[in-house]
């Protein structure tokens, strides 16, 4: 690390004033006295980047050098190490964690996206400057989810990480579970509230989740980090049916960002899924956000809270800010670059579990037996089907909702089923199909 | 630190060989590959200390040195550092635990009642020696709790520090719910089964609750380690007849120790609270533990995990060690001894919240107007009132159950209006006072 082990301050320079940025810069400019430790340099705010200089942000940044091109923040002499809070995984954001990272000063950053895409190459170069690149704040907000993979089962085997890594997408779940209602109408609400972009492709399409899984996979089991190479389904097709079903059954829905060693190499997978209403994780509701990481020797530890919100996410950056004012300088991605594995993918189609499946079935003779006969020939073993005649479905052209729960069996024997199912003519819309979560 | 930050072998001496100390000799000598880390020095057991040199732990010590005597342990010339894996507040696990201090090695230890009786002492030997002092399998045995508050809450406010501590204690009170019976059956069943001692007293009283708390309190508040001092209620007195009426109120019971900040000062408190079925903490079952941080930024965050076992607790001493592997010379109490405030106390009589009362009242005309008007008379609004008639209890000296959930009120409130109902001569047992928590 270049930084002089002194006692002289450590000078932030903050990229990007959105809601996390200028909650950082805030706590910075008011809590010097908490911030500084014993043993530990003392943190001092000195420049900041955004677009627009004059916008006020509830603090006073007349001490502070503005830059309106945050790389040249990253070369400002007065700047000691750079806060990335820009987000996007290319344009200003990488470039100037390139450019402090070149320059040899340390980076802390909440880019999910960022780390996702160039994760790799940017942890190479933080290590060919010797300079710590954190990201507590990347992944699940306020919780210290990163530093528990990086610091508390070292020597322990992990078996799988997990989470509810998406605020959005849980907000709008836990209103259609509360409410009954329809994604769409949550979702319009959620958008008027300021819950959800304008655009919520990449929360509610499970995306954000895949970026943030990706880094927790490259900890958790020491290999590269491969976030476009994994299964991601969003919460689009739930509907009322669903959440209806799952609480008589006694579950509930959640999207899921899922790790699993598998015999045939790391499952990653983001998809909606049931979890049992005693676990731990179905009870994180609204936008908060949980990850659990199971080990040899821990069984399983789960860390809850908030997941988003600028104070919270300001405070995973404050706990890294004052690990590298201790001096601490941890690999970016807790093993070194050179020995990160490949990360070898494990095919989904062999992905082992209990399967929910909600047909809407022609109401013609036969049809509940013929499906019954057809989850039979491919070695489905049921736990449960429960048909229930709607009293509003009558007539010659009804359909009626049948529920199956699976026991454990593989995903291709579902799927090659449920192709033969409609294929035989008995469903009048695709199946939908919720993988089953303890 | 005394240690030379080199390439050469921290050479570990475990004292103990109970659960905990087997289970971490066995990893240490089976995993040197996993948990050597670069940057860091490689972890050798040397020595180990126990009772009985013959006995079988499942590994095999004949390359270790044996101390019969702990302290000699600690002056071992190939001891580097010690794990105190004794316990107990006073006897050997204290011997060790400063000879080695005094000497300047650094110390693992999970021991809370030693912490909690001497860790304001201990904390000074270590600063004056300038060795670490690490203690996160002290309390909740996997969960990286201790950590959590050392070093992912850095200039934030702490304003509640609570959890379910004890596994014991959690056990007994699932198992009562799940299947309705008593207190002391099933403790006789626990005892059977090796999940509760032969005294039970330390864990089912709330002792052994106290003494975690007492550490996450310092931890927490930067205060003085005050472990004597402290509201401590166990839950002998919990029945049927109040899990019953939990469940049917929504609420679950659970032993929570809990620190708040108050306006006079530091709640510390151990009792059997009545938690809303659908919190975090309430999913808490069987032997698992959890803790919970308040801060001003964060909201709360939760984490939970297995609190016992050989297997889990090692693996927080693992991670304290490789602390120490690569290091880190964190303070044992997260501030300087000489800067942690004193502890003030927050009498428990001006505690707030709600409160759930079950009265068994004698069944006469007007005992239930009699009660309601006490409760008033005191300046306690009740939320519910629940007279339920139990079909056996008839004739002339019935009585039966009243439950009584007060919106928030204080302490005091809710004991003088008891002592007055009492005095009154309307109930035949002692009123059954349990606190409600979020």
């Amino acid at each position: 690390m270049t930084l002089p082990s002194s006692d002289s301050p450590l000078r932030v320079g903050v990229a990007g004033l959105g809601t996390v940025g200028a909650a950082l810069a805030r706590l910075l400019l008011t809590r010097a006295q908490e911030l500084s430790a014993e043993g530990a340099r003392p943190l001092r705010l000195t420049a900041v980047s955004a677009r627009d200089a004059s916008k006020d942000r509830g603090f006073d940044a007349s001490g502070l050098t503005f830059h309106a091109n945050a790389a040249d923040l990253a070369r400002d002499p007065n700047v000691d190490l750079v806060v990335e809070l820009i987000g996007g995984e290319d344009g200003a954001a990488k470039s100037v964690v390139e450019a402090a990272l070149e320059t040899g000063k340390p980076v802390i950053t909440a880019n999910k996206a960022l780390l996702a895409a160039h994760g790799l190459q940017l942890a190479a170069l933080a290590e060919k400057s010797s300079v710590p690149l954190l990201f507590e704040a990347a992944v699940a907000g306020g919780i210290p989810a990163i530093r528990a993979l990086r610091d508390a089962v070292p020597g322990q085997k992990v078996t799988r990480v997990s989470g509810i890594l998406n605020g959005t997408c849980n907000y709008i779940l836990t209103r259609m579970e509360n409410e009954g209602i329809a994604f769409d109408d949550v979702l319009a609400d959620a958008q008027r509230l300021g819950y959800a972009e304008a655009d919520p492709t990449f929360d509610v399409d499970g995306f954000d989740t895949a970026h943030k899984l990706a880094i927790l996979t490259s900890l958790a089991f020491g290999t590269e980090i491969e976030a476009s190479d994994m299964y991601v389904e969003g919460i689009r097709a739930i509907t009322p049916d669903d959440m209806a079903a799952a609480a008589e059954l006694g579950y509930r829905i959640k999207l899921l960002g899922v790790a699993q060693l598998t015999d045939t190499g790391i499952e990653q997978r983001v998809h909606p899924t049931m979890l049992p209403l005693d676990s731990t994780l179905a009870q994180i509701n609204g936008v908060l956000n949980a990850v659990a990481i199971d080990t040899d020797l821990l069984g399983e530890i789960v860390l809850s809270g908030p997941g988003a919100g600028g104070d919270a996410t300001a405070a995973s950056v404050l706990a890294d800010l004052q690990d590298l004012a201790r001096g601490l300088e941890p690999k970016p991605l807790r093993l070194p670059r050179g020995t990160l594995r490949p990360y070898q993918k494990a095919r989904m189609r062999a992905h082992e579990g209990g399967y929910y499946v909600r047909l809407s079935v022609v109401d013609k003779p036969g049809a509940f037996a013929a499906i019954a006969q057809r989850m039979a020939e491919h070695g489905i073993s049921l736990q449960s089907i429960v048909q229930r005649r709607k009293p509003t479905d009558t007539g010659p052209h009804s359909h009626q909702p049948v529920i199956i729960i699976t026991h454990e069996t593989m995903e291709l024997s579902v799927r090659e089923a449920m192709d033969a199912i409609v294929a035989d003519g008995h469903v009048n819309a695709a199946p939908q199909i919720i993988r089953i979560e303890r």
